[in-house]
C-alpha cells in the first residue's frame, strides 16, 4: 500500500498565500474548547431558514463572504470558487453558488474536501491561472445525520465508536501574492479501503487512507514527522487517530509526539457526548481556519501538515453490503519559505 | 448576466492532447444513431452485477481501464484521475477508484462533469503538474431514474420534456506529449438559475447557463460561433437546444448552423421513446469519446467547442420548492495548434 510513487506530491514553485480565512460554527461548536477561536458562532443550527439544507447554505454562503471581506477583497476579483459539501449532490454548495457569479468547481471528497480544494486552489495559482481563488467547504450535523443515518427526531442510540458532524463551514482566499502563511506542498490521496463494513466506525474506516497519505508525503519530501510543529487529520476522531499512530509506527514513522486529529481537538468528548469526537468536511475547515490559522499568527506553529480525511461511503453502498473507502489529501502549511 | 470578465477562459500554452479516448455504453445506446462510434456496446444493464449502482462501478472502470490501454500506457503511469458521477456521494466513481492506486479527485458538476474533469486534468497537464491524467465519468439510466425521480417498476409516464439519463461512461487519458487533438482553451461555467423549478424540464433549466459559458467563450477568445465546425452542449435535448440557440441570437450570434446538443445526436427520439432526448454524465461524455473524437480522427471536425451542461438539484432541493441551478463548462477541442 505505502509504495513511494515519488509522484503523489507536488512542490509549488510559488507557494500560494492563504490570504485570509474565515469561520462558522454551530453552538455545540461554540461551546467546545476550540471556541475563542472562531469568527462566527450561531445561537441556532437554522440560522433563520426554514430547513436545515437551506441553513447550511446560508452558513457556506457567509464564510465564504466574510474570506472575501477579510482579504480586503471585492468578490468580483475572485476568479475560482473549488467547494463540496456532504449532501446529495452538493444541495448546500450549488445554492450557494448562486449568489456569486463566479467560475465555480464542485468538488466531493466527503471529508476530505477542505484539502482537495485547498489542492486545486492552490494549483491554480502556482500555475499562474489566477491571482485569487477561494477553497471552501460546509457540513450541518442536523442535514447530515438525516441523510447518512437515522431521523433524529427518533434519538437513535449511537455506538462509542460513532462520530459528531461539525456544524458549519471554513474559506480561504488563496493568493498569488502574500507573505504567508504559504501553501508548500501538497499529497493527493488514493482512495484505500482495506475492507470496513461499519458505517459507525468512520475513524478505522479512514485510518488507512490518513496513513497512506502521511507517509507518503513524508517519502515524497524526505521529511522526517518532526519536521512539523504539527500534523493534524481531519476527522478521524480518538479511534483512527490511535490506529494512525500504529501504522505509521510499523512504517518507522513516530507520530505519538506531534500528530492530533481535528475531530479529538473540536469538542470535549466527556462533557459534550461526542463520543469518537468530531466529523464532517467542517470538522477540518473550521479548525483549520479557526484554530490552526489564528495560532500559526501567533507563531505557536510555523510548519503544519494538514489532512482532511474521507469516508466515501452512501446510504445506498451500505445497504449493499460494501465497504467503506476513505480518501485524504495532504496540504502542507508553512510560515516561512524555505 | 454576460459580463464579459475577460478571466473565464484559459488558453493553455502546452495544450495536452487528447491521447486516447474510450466509450462504453448501454443496450439503448446502442441502438441509437450513434451506435457505430461506440467501443463497447452493453447487452444488458446489470452486465453481470447485482444492482445498477455495482454495474455502473464496473462500467465506469472498465472504461478507464480501455483508455489507458488504448493509450499503451500502464496503470501506474497515470498520475491523477479526475472523475464523478451522479449518484449520491459519488458512489459509482468511488468504489471503481478502489481499484487504481492512482491519486483522484473526486467532481460532482452533474452533467458537466466531463468538462470539469477535462479542464482540471488539462491545467494539470498544462502546468507541468504531470504527464498523464484521466477525465472521466458515467451514469446510468436505473440508477438515476431510481435516486431522482420514481422507481422504475412503478412505470411513471414522463412528460414530453423530460430527458433519458444515458447508460455508459467515457475517459480520455490527456497527455503533455502527443500530436493532439488538443485541448486548447476552457472556459469555466458559473452557476445560473432563472427560477425554472420544473425538474422534468431540465433542458430549460440549464439554457441559460449553456448560453452565458459559450458567450463568454466568444468574448473571452474573440471568436465567433463560425470559428468552430461544431459547437455541442451535453445534454440539453431539443428544448434546451432551441433555447440556447434564441439566447445567443439575442446577443448577436448565430449559433442556428453549426450548433447542436449531445442529447439530440444520441438518441432517435421518435423511436426510441426518449422525449427530448439523452442526459446525464455519460450523454456528453460517451458522444465526446465515441462520435466527436472519432470524426476529429476522420478531420470531418478540426475544432470544435464542447459544453457539458448539469443541473444543480437534488431531490431534496425540489422537495423544498427550490428551482433548478445550471452550470455549463467549455472545453475547446482543435486538430491542430494555431
Amino acid at each position: 500500500m505505502w509504495k513511494h510513487l515519488g509522484e503523489q506530491t507536488i512542490r509549488f514553485e510559488a507557494p500560494p498565500t492563504i490570504l485570509s480565512a474565515a469561520s462558522t460554527v454551530g453552538p455545540k461548536e461554540g461551546k467546545g474548547p476550540l471556541a475563542p477561536y472562531f469568527d462566527v458562532i450561531l445561537e441556532d443550527v437554522l440560522w433563520g431558514e426554514d430547513t436545515w439544507e437551506k441553513a447550511e447554505t446560508k452558513i457556506l454562503k457567509e464564510t465564504i463572504q466574510r474570506a472575501i471581506s477579510k482579504a480586503n477583497l471585492d468578490v468580483e476579483q475572485i476568479q475560482y470558487i473549488f467547494a463540496g459539501d456532504l449532501l446529495n449532490q452538493l444541495t448546500a454548495t450549488s445554492f450557494a453558488m448562486r449568489d456569486f457569479k463566479i467560475p465555480f468547481f464542485g468538488l466531493y471528497g466527503a471529508c476530505s474536501t477542505m484539502a482537495e480544494s485547498m489542492s486545486l486552489g492552490a494549483i491554480m495559482i502556482d500555475g499562474g491561472y489566477a491571482d485569487y481563488v477561494i477553497a471552501a467547504t460546509s457540513s450541518h450535523y442536523c442535514s447530515a445525520e438525516k441523510q447518512f443515518r437515522y431521523p433524529l427526531q427518533l434519538g437513535v442510540q449511537r455506538p462509542l465508536t460513532a462520530s459528531w458532524t461539525v456544524t458549519g463551514s471554513g474559506a480561504v482566499v488563496l493568493s498569488k501574492e502574500g507573505l504567508g502563511p504559504y501553501v508548500t506542498y501538497i499529497t493527493t490521496g488514493k482512495v484505500v479501503d482495506l475492507g470496513i463494513k461499519d458505517s459507525m466506525n468512520m475513524g478505522a474506516s479512514m485510518a488507512p487512507a490518513a496513513a497512506d497519505t502521511i507517509i507518503n508525503h513524508l517519502l515524497d519530501t524526505n521529511r522526517t514527522p518532526d519536521y512539523y510543529d504539527l500534523i493534524i487529520t481531519g476527522d478521524l476522531g480518538s479511534v483512527g487517530k490511535q490506529l494512525v499512530i500504529e501504522m505509521a509506527g510499523e512504517h518507522d514513522y513516530d507520530l505519538s509526539k506531534n500528530y492530533t486529529d481535528c475531530g479529538v481537538e473540536i469538542f470535549d468528548a466527556t462533557s459534550q457526548d461526542t463520543h469518537a469526537g468530531g466529523s464532517g468536511c467542517a470538522c477540518a475547515a473550521v479548525t483549520l481556519t479557526g484554530y490552526i490559522l489564528k495560532e500559526m499568527e501567533k507563531e505557536t506553529f510555523q510548519k503544519v501538515l494538514f489532512i482532511p480525511t474521507g469516508a466515501l461511503l452512501s446510504s445506498l453502498s451500505s445497504q449493499q453490503g460494501e465497504s467503506v473507502p476513505g480518501i485524504a489529501h495532504a496540504v502542507a502549511i508553512e510560515s516561512q519559505l524555505e
